[in-house]
């Protein structure tokens, strides 16, 4: 197969895009499609101080990468979760980054700064792991973000991963979730950060190209907790709709976002106040879910 | 397996209710999903006149039997489309079943009564034959309720096609279609019949199952028209879904019916006017879309 673009040898080819790229014009592609993301959605200036959450994964150093690569003023925050062998190989991932980079790294240990790790919580929650591993990361995303006073925080969810929640969510027609499902969910003055997903006009398979091109080591294995998740599912079955239909999950994922979202408009109307523990924004009286969770935790041990 | 009911031997099991029928039970069961649907959506009395659109397949002769078993005032209406062996073939169930069960049938043929048939409407239109096929059908079933006085249309649209139909829908985001996705379209004073799909809590293979066991003789072939159709894929992801996840189909569907649907309102503030060549209801000035096709199908010829 033949570059669209130079006629020189291709490396990847594009089904969805009916095109196939040498290195070079795949880079050039790829760095456009996450150029257009941010543009698009008004993501984020160059005066801005962006946090991007890093799990040690392609996505999320990928992401690091080229917004660097950009000349953004982009740091990263790394949570140790406690997932044994996976958290270790992991880490070992993003100081290796770190390191070759000279980038600036925010790190939290689950376990040293907050008590537990996520294999010991969902034990004694008799919780799947997802749930809080969810958790936890939401609100130290926020927090350190709020810290270390950046403007938007940043995670690497691509196209795959946004078209397999919205799967999930619309298969559930859970309205609320399709309300706050979007590309930048906006700062709440209450005390929750910008959010933004830059990768979302790209495929897991592309992200995946484009770390093994540009020499961006990452932790190949998915998560052990996370085997057998709905999200799995829904991927191989929008893969499979893929291959008979290319073009399909972007159309779905797109079309969401210029014509289903706004159908379902988040009431984002609920007060936010502190915590009365650590002075996190929350919905509720008293603890935020997560020094709720994290007492229960604490006093179970104790 | 045994039967959720009487403990007697089931002859179906129904993995998405985690039951199992006996015949008796499964009567009782298939006829309770459709007085659901029918109370639930409040689509009909007994003192309504129902047009029952047949094409001689499983769900709309099962939905015939059924509407007549309840004592519902309940007449047919076939379409010859003039697909050759599929139409002859469908055409003699139904007045099989017409004469078993001394039912009342209007029988229209596209050929005798308008002009051409569906194989060669498709190629002089150079489209599929579902886009000439749908346009008639549509047509045909409002022009005959509408002569016929009846109260409203009922078609046997089962809870596959209708998710398939959703999901298809929810794929492109075709906000207007959502809108008008639902088992009931009301009447549209301007001359659109009152349409219901009684059999939407019902799956294919539980109408096929009732046809049989009831003595339902119907057209097993699929139109061979429709093979590669969209329509089919979907179904085909869906029911791999079910199989890994029982119960996801009717979640989808009727998550749809009570949350998603009214997020599509749609704008039916169209108004309608009488198309100048038949006097049937439509949003176009002079011709309608019907009258058009035809009258460009009726010319190429001449």
């Amino acid at each position: 197969m033949k570059c669209t673009k130079c006629g020189g040898r291709a490396v990847i080819d594009l089904k969805r895009h009916n095109s196939g790229f040498c290195k070079e014009h795949f880079f050039e592609y790829f760095e456009n499609q996450v150029r257009k993301a941010i543009d698009e959605f008004s993501m984020f200036g160059l005066r801005d101080r962006i946090l991007v959450a890093v799990s040690g994964g392609k996505d999320s150093l990928v992401l690091w990468d080229v917004l660097m690569r950009f000349g953004y003023q982009a740091d990263g925050l790394y949570i140790d979760l406690g997932i044994g062998e996976y958290s270790s190989a992991s880490s070992q991932k993003v100081r290796d980054f770190v390191l070759a980079r000279q980038a600036n790294l925010r790190h939290v240990s689950l376990e040293q700064d907050y008590g537990y790790g996520v294999p010991e919580a969902a034990r004694r929650l008799r919780r799947a792991a997802c749930s809080p591993c969810g958790l936890s990361k939401r609100y130290i995303f926020n927090r350190e973000a709020l810290e270390g006073s950046y403007d938007v925080l940043a995670t690497g969810h691509n196209l795959d991963d946004e078209a397999a929640v919205l799967f999930g969510n619309v298969l559930r027609w859970n309205t609320g979730y399709l309300g706050r499902q979007y590309p930048v969910l906006e700062e709440d003055p209450g005390g929750l950060v910008r959010k933004v997903k830059p990768l979302i006009r790209l495929t897991e398979r592309e992200t995946a190209a484009y770390a093994v091109l540009q020499g961006v080591d990452y932790i190949v294995e998915e998560c052990p907790k996370a085997i057998g998740a709905r999200t799995t599912l829904y991927k191989q079955l929008l893969n499979d709709l893929e291959i008979q239909s290319p073009g399909s999950k972007q159309q779905f994922l797109y079309g969401f976002y210029e014509r289903g979202h706004d159908s379902f408009e988040a009431s984002r109307d609920v007060a936010l106040t502190p915590c009365t523990e650590c002075g996190q924004p929350t919905t509720r009286e008293g603890l935020c879910a997560f020094c709720q969770v994290r007492s229960r935790l604490l006093t179970v041990r104790a």
